[in-house]
């Protein structure tokens, strides 16, 4: 029994439903416990926004203040320099609990490290260290000015949040979706949840491209876009041996969007590759695919189209999606 | 953002573990917060043996004193009369959490709530009030003490978990449980994980009877018992419309079960019905099944096996067992 790694569980899970919108940056998880108070629990949410501490310490000062804020919170600089206003020890009965490591960099955002370093709170609670060169000396800045830290509460659910990031630093991170029943089926027209959708259209928004197969092209016939949620929709890499298809087909008339066509694909490049699409597609990438994303449908059915694969799955993380279940999983 | 939610939902999560292992009781769970740490987290085991808030009072008592039992926990009349011993106000800085109003009657066990009284702990938390008639009055004697009580925290998720114990009372509870990968199929041999397999043996240990098909007896040749767990295997009915089984069918040679063989199903009297089988059990038995369990195995296949049915679900709870996916809907 550990009470700190029951706090830390909350903030990966918070993490996790911001999981891949954040890309380029890591999914972070922030908690703020004040005496025994779960004051605040914030996730980063979009990459140049403020970081998951930022988002908690703000929501900690409306707890402790009783004020409102008036400014964005995601403006990370008002949002810092907010924060560098507040009385040294403001949050000295607090604790707060992150997934990673609070950034010494500076980048698109300011140091959170520092800032904390600043405020002095009781006690930093990390889940892991931040694994890129360069990126790391956060707690020793901490510790610097005295503030306790402890390092490794669920280190390994820590990781595998940031499995992604790690990837593309390196090369292509490519997730294969699939909506499907609880007895798995794929046909049948829109199966998921509008909770479910929605997320599908916030992956799209923020992926480098999206990859299909010419079959799900020619048969369904999609626009895939992000209409359930107003942003752009991506450039599309259709996977295909030649290029036969009807262009009233509705994904290739949607505005600022780049399809391609070929039957040679390069993961090689650091970007996040959306792919969505049945069996054949799986079968055809399943060398290339490092996630798999279900969102499964509280139905079962008798529609006879599934999909049949061959592969061992490890479950990372799994949580409600509006009625439906959302399974990630690594292959 | 609500702290006790979040310890009731461990409390309630913990009461999962247990769901219908219980029988005829129902799943309860129960934590113990000491200042701002969980010092005890238990669920009720089995009937006949301590409550959830009787274990988890031990469990604290062992943090506190730094003490161990010299008796046997589960042994509910030596547990409450060991902690009848302690000081009034031992617990006086904990906040007990439990998912179900400590009972009022003297049942097979004492009275928790006249315990919880004498202890006076400073706070009871309760997800929902106990909801047969007569069983009612815990929070009651609590409050005659002056016992700060809290009721309705995460009441929703507390009344699912009751749900089977509230159908016991008035009919069978009928839980349908198949093993399947992530895709749905359902053949190619043993699917499960050791701690999935190791389930359904224990729900099979407490069930009133298992009840099966007769082409999964003829085709599978099962023996259905309870090896896993070394406890008596479940006497069992074959659904089916004549009797022209093999007797050397493992299933018949399991010492002190009986089989009946019927296609006239009843399930007017209270109990607790485990079917196992596929789609076409499934199917004959839809109108009958309350529940379903999914052990979903992490992996993707392509065996022809899957099954067939039209039903719409409601996700109850999820959890991993083993690397498994343990999935509970309601039909």
């Amino acid at each position: 029994m550990n009470s700190n790694e029951i706090y830390m569980q909350q903030a990966l899970k918070k993490a996790w439903e911001y999981q891949l919108r954040t890309y380029p940056n890591p999914a972070v998880g922030a908690l703020v416990l004040y005496r025994n108070e779960i004051i605040a629990l914030e996730a980063h949410q979009k990459a140049g926004t403020s970081h998951a501490e930022v988002l908690a310490l703000l929501e900690a000062y409306k707890f402790l203040s009783k004020k409102e804020l008036d400014f964005d919170r995601f403006d990370s600089k008002k949002a810092h320099e907010f924060l560098y206003t507040l009385p040294s020890n403001y949050f000295k009965e607090c604790t707060i609990f992150v997934t990673l490591e609070p950034c010494s960099h500076v980048g698109r955002t300011p140091s959170c490290a520092s800032l904390l370093a600043q405020l002095k709170p009781k006690k930093v609670v990390i889940a892991t260290l931040d694994p890129i060169v360069g990126h790391d000396g956060g707690i020793k800045r901490l510790e610097e000015v005295g503030i306790e830290v402890e390092v490794g509460i669920c280190e390994k659910e820590a990781l595998e949040l940031l499995e992604p990031f790690l990837i593309w630093q390196e090369r292509a991170f490519v997730l294969f979706k699939i909506a499907q029943t609880s007895n798995g089926k794929i046909g049948g027209g829109y199966l998921s949840s509008k909770e479910s959708l929605t997320h599908v259209h916030q992956l799209r928004a923020v992926c480098s491209e999206m990859l299909i197969g010419g079959n799900t092209v020619r048969e369904d016939r999609p626009t895939l876009d992000c209409r359930f949620t107003g942003e752009p929709a991506p450039d599309i890499t259709i996977y295909a041996k030649e290029d036969n298809f009807d262009r009233d087909i509705p994904l290739f008339s949607v505005s600022e969007r780049y399809v391609s066509i070929t039957n040679c694909l390069d993961f090689s490049q650091p970007s996040f590759i959306l792919v969505e699409g049945g069996g054949g597609m799986f079968n055809a990438l399943k060398e290339n695919i490092d996630w798999l994303l279900q969102y499964q449908t509280p139905k079962l059915t008798s529609h006879p189209l599934g999909y049949e694969v061959e592969v061992t799955l490890q479950y990372l993380f799994q949580d409600k999606k509006g009625v439906d279940l959302m399974l990630w999983s690594k292959i």
